[in-house]
């Protein structure tokens, strides 16, 4: 077995919930006791389980920013 | 074997590009010919092949907008 060790160090934000309680978040999240990264992720109501998602760094985080307010949405 | 269909709809902009020429990208994305979706994914030179990434409602990208505009970033 192998396992992935994770900490969730800041609760950033939430950007959406579904019915069933799945929330995407923006978390700050050190993977493997490496530096802590941005991570845009979906998560179960307690955090119980993780599904897909991409990690960011602060600069990419910055540009996403930028594109976004650049956008009409 | 299985495939996934999808059809890159539209570029909607670059976050960064590693050294490699891996680039982060946010597109709007068709899967399996179903509606189209803002998608965030990492993507070689020239989109032969595709990394980890998750896909976002306009509904959601703009409540990520929201959230990262009151971020000290």
């Amino acid at each position: 077995m192998s396992s992935i060790k994770y900490d969730i160090v800041k609760e950033v934000g939430i950007i959406s919930t579904t019915t069933s309680g799945w929330k995407k978040e923006l978390n700050i999240i050190s993977w493997n006791n490496r530096e802590p990264k941005y991570d845009l992720r979906d998560w179960s109501s307690e955090h119980e389980k993780m599904g897909k998602g991409i990690t960011l760094t602060a600069e990419e985080l910055k540009s996403l920013k930028e594109l976004l307010n650049n956008m009409d949405i």
